[in-house]
């Protein structure tokens, strides 16, 4: 086995990287404020906390299968947050929460609430369903965040002896089950293990649970007929909803449950990498393509249906019954990372930011206290957006809520806000790489050197940026800047002097001896563009989009009216962009023309012969904002897509 | 109680009415040689009649607590069938399933399959989920119509005995349960057996049915605690699921699961009839109102949503996703006729023809043998027509079945095309209705006289209608016939002088003194009309729909190419109607103008930059087939509302 790590591009940690304003820096000052201590106390009150005591008696209501992970995340995100601020509140409550767990810990280091306090006999018996080693994953993920902040060992100590634990009960021997987790997550939580303590035993085991996925005789079959149950009788119909009806070597379409397979993906992608295993990253290379080439959002939403919470198939992206689950999103963002790594190409970081922006970002209140699950792309009064064979329709909006009993989307949600840092720079030898534009200064060790770059941006709002660099030693090495892909136009000058290099990969390459002082200044120009979408998405025929920069935007009732299906945008409206300082903290809103088709008279019914009428086109001016913070006024419509002309 | 019949006009029996052939005449031909034969394999070979011999030993399958009304349907149909053409094997057959049934019957009368022979512990324990009424019900409509048309009154008996067993547990004596069926249909059949025995009780019990309804403390929250169970935790979440979360005389809006919603209206109506209660009908008149005019297909369909197979909120009518369940297009159906018993308008009859030559006759292929359950209004590759929370996405088209585990829709279907006949005439003292038109040859009591009518006509492919009158004597009447709503211009000549009197409540009345021979020319323009929908149907923003008298169109793959999405049918575009002699037996075509709009070249990616874009408008002629018919050649998109503009 290669173990030789083959990345070619290197994330740079979230404590080099301080972002002090700017757009994230508001954002993370409301996760910090708002979603953090939020999530807690719904911890705290949905008894998740207490659960660890592992006290649980027969006739009260039962912890779930997945309490451990919002433990887990919610360690991770609060961690990340101390990086910024070692706030010793925070850290004490940290601190509390990994002694229930420690105790909580089996004398042989299993580590789980419901099958150690509800059901021990059910221990490892239904790896399809029952989400243990995805607790285990999460629960790692917190331990190695909160370690890489404080230093403090106590909490990666535990789960370095339940990894151990894992270890012993999975693998190739006859005495071991031969499993993997019916939802992905600990391959890429093992590989963050193994290289944070070097262990290789966690890069193999993660490996090996990848190795594994999906052969023939599949493993959920085996633990099936274990408990005697039919495996023809699996709720979910196909492994294709957890990636696992093929070897993974064999996958190169996007299926099934959508965060299964970014977690999965992420984690192959991880081991591609650092076993040098360049078939296993093309497997990867093929579904990422497939994903964002015919199954992705505007938004950068993932799932078109509730029914497998994931993909449905080419091209099928309804819109007001999009599923699009945060958590998605999240998991998108991750894996674009760890593609990035082995292929340092803007198309990933294009994705990501695509997701963070949008489809991610609307997942959680302006205020940081409430949250979507799922985040349609088009709201209508009444419309519930969990259909589902046991539920009626009640009257009432879609809003944000303050907790689920799966609560899987605020931890995550709090997670990518608090660690959004690591993603703005890739260092590759010689080249720093920068991927995002906001207010930040990081401090990069780049072959030898120290790079201090400093950006100064109103990003996404404008699409000027200054970097400054800062250097002890005049450095040889290449400063590549992203020009993403919805950017038609640009400028560059590195001290007053313009650079006329074309775009490689997406990046700009400026290789020079950089000095102390030096300052590069680009210029994204972010006119508000009219997108449309491929011919074959039939949700969106006929209908625009409107995009400035990254952030996608839509039209709500409050601005606009109701009956957002008779507003229609001629091809000629004129189209501005402008700050308002006083909406969400400010933001920039776009107006312009656009015409309310309607009837003069409608006659009556609900059908009527189209040459009895005469439709009037109405104009007036519209005022869309930034999807990301749908939601967060007086309830009503929404749409992304509008009618063209 | 009032108990004399306030009915304003009366249906003119089936017996009286033989349709000879044209458009229905071909639907029953498929219907006695197709569906119902199949139908009885189906029952057959799935083990549905031979549950009646309550052989069920613990360890085989479970028959259905539904498959009772499935042979009472089936019989229904048959029944109807027979007054055509009375075959002898199929009269055998029916009277072999009656022998079945008739020793299935406990000495109490007491009548079920599921609750004879697999629980019987649990006999009328469970009204809102088990159906036991509802089967009853459908097993005495099938009795009511055997009977008529055979004469023969053993199976009517069985029925009769078990009816009374009903009467003696239920009522509003303390040792009677006061409870009512979840699913209605009982109400409506107990008014058809006093009406054929002349039984008080029975209507009387019917009556006690839909008053109890809705009363607190609800039933069904009695009965759940008498089962240990916690209301609440009902599944379907609300009572206005089956219309009981508020008695009967308080309802208004049409709400819950559109078959539940239609049958127990109906049965209202006709109480509300027969007893002469007028608040009683006002109920009706105003939730058939708010249904047709806020919550009902072009087709006819009902039920926007699978999730409650029913009613979501006013004018959502989404179209992929429609459920427009077949039964409930066929409920409707029935509804309407009971409407005009009491309210001589055609506004019901148009409802019910929209339903009958759309979305119910969708659900049945050309050769009678496959079955549409939901009958969506636009079908694309890939689509399931069935989400829910465990169902994963597969490949494939949305085709019809042989059959259903829940089998209601296939002889629903089979009994309101083998009964078409009786809606085609209505009786009202001197008065008589011409409702539907079809070829057809009908023996009219009408105030001491028998008219003979006879229709010639090739509707609905054409709007002209040659009516003969044949009387043994002169007789004074009026002769009702109704102009369909669809129809903007029409003449009327009687024995070749014009009559100019307009229509009255949708019916031009000729009132004259009818001799035999006379006959009335009445040609109805039928132009091909584009439809619009209400400007707040927001799913059919900027479409039209295609429709034709009373037929309405859709756009087929196999006419049209793919991505019917991007097809636009221009204002000025002209639409021609042709009579196909070689489809389906002989239908009318639209074609016309229609442009497909697509871009020049597609960059790549699931969105791009409109400017960035060439869109060609390619223009090709059309080919629209009736939507009763989609679905029966090589399988591919549909759509009934495309793109205008």
């Amino acid at each position: 086995m290669t173990t030789g790590n083959t990345r070619l591009t290197n994330s740079v940690p979230l404590q080099h990287v301080q972002i002090n304003g700017g757009f994230w820096g508001a954002r993370q000052a409301t996760n910090s404020a708002g979603t953090i201590p939020s999530i807690y106390h719904q911890l705290t009150i949905t008894k998740r906390l207490d659960a660890w005591r592992l006290d649980w008696k027969p006739g009260q209501p039962k912890p779930h299968i997945f309490w451990d992970s919002d433990s887990g995340k919610w360690i991770e995100a609060a961690g990340y947050s101390l990086v910024k601020n070692r706030t010793p509140e925070l850290e004490a409550q940290i601190d509390a929460v990994v002694d229930l767990i420690e105790k909580a810990q089996q004398p042989d280091g299993y580590l789980n609430i419901f099958f150690t306090s509800v059901e021990p006999q059910n221990r490892w018996r239904n790896l399809r369903d029952w989400h243990e080693l995805y607790d285990a994953g999460h629960l790692i993920e917190g331990a190695v965040a909160y370690f890489q902040a404080t230093g403090k060992r106590k909490f990666l100590d535990v789960l370095i002896k339940y990894a151990d634990h894992i270890d012993t009960m999975f693998g190739p021997r006859d005495d071991q089950k031969h499993g993997y987790c019916g939802h992905p997550e600990v391959e890429l939580a093992l590989v963050k293990l193994y290289e944070t303590t070097g262990e290789q035993r966690y890069l193999d085991l993660s490996k090996y649970f990848v190795d594994e996925r999906g052969k023939q005789p599949i493993y959920f079959d085996i633990e099936a007929r274990e408990r005697g149950e039919d495996p023809h009788q699996y709720w979910a119909k196909t492994y294709r909803y957890c990636q696992a009806d093929i070897p993974i070597r064999e996958q190169t379409k996007a299926t099934g449950h959508a965060v299964r397979a970014c977690y999965l993906y992420s984690g192959v992608a991880d081991i591609a990498a650092l076993t040098g295993d360049a078939p296993l990253f093309e497997v990867c290379r093929s579904v990422w393509d497939d994903l964002t080439q015919h199954q992705m959002y505007i938004t950068g939403g993932l799932g078109s249906t509730h029914s497998n919470e994931g993909f449905t198939f080419n091209y099928d992206l309804p819109n007001e019954e999009a599923y699009a689950e945060t958590c998605a999103g999240v998991a998108l963002v991750f894996w674009a990372q760890r593609m990035f790594h082995l292929d340092p190409d803007s198309k990933y970081i294009d994705v990501m930011e695509r997701a963070l922006y949008n489809g991610v970002l609307s997942g959680v209140s302006f205020d940081g206290t409430h949250f979507f699950y799922a985040n349609p792309l088009a709201a209508y009064p009444n419309i519930n957006p969990y259909p589902s064979s046991t539920s009626v329709l009640t009257d009432g909006y879609y809003r944000r809520s303050e907790f689920f009993e799966c609560a899987c989307c605020p931890p995550n949600l709090a997670r990518v806000v608090a660690s959004v840092g690591q993603q703005f720079y890739s260092t590759a030898d010689d080249t720093l790489y920068v991927n995002l534009y906001n207010q930040n200064r990081a401090l990069i060790p780049l072959s030898g050197n120290t790079v201090d770059i400093e950006q100064e941006t109103n990003y996404p709002w404008d699409g000027d940026i200054r970097l400054r660099i800062g250097l002890e030693q005049l450095a040889n090495f290449t400063l590549a800047l992203r020009i993403p892909s919805w950017c038609r136009d640009f400028s560059l000058e590195v001290n007053g002097t313009p650079i006329s290099t074309s775009p490689i990969k997406g990046y700009v390459p400026v290789s020079r001896e950089w000095a102390n002082g030096d300052e590069a200044v680009l210029k994204l120009a972010m006119p508000v563009e009219r997108i449309v979408a491929h011919p074959q998405i039939r949700q969106d025929a006929g209908c625009v989009a409107l995009q400035r920069g990254p952030v996608v935007y839509c039209l709500e009732e409050i601005d606009n009216g109701p009956q957002l299906s008779n507003v229609a945008l001629p091809d000629d409206a004129h189209l501005t962009a402008e700050f308002d300082s006083q909406l969400f903290g400010g933001v920039t809103v776009i107006s312009g023309d656009a015409v309310h088709m309607q009837p003069q008279e409608w006659p009556g019914g609900l059908y009527q012969p189209q040459p009895l009428l005469t439709y009037t086109h109405s104009p007036f001016t519209f005022k869309a904002i930034p999807y990301c913070f749908w939601a967060n006024r007086q309830p009503g419509e929404m749409r992304v897509w509008i009618r063209g002309n």
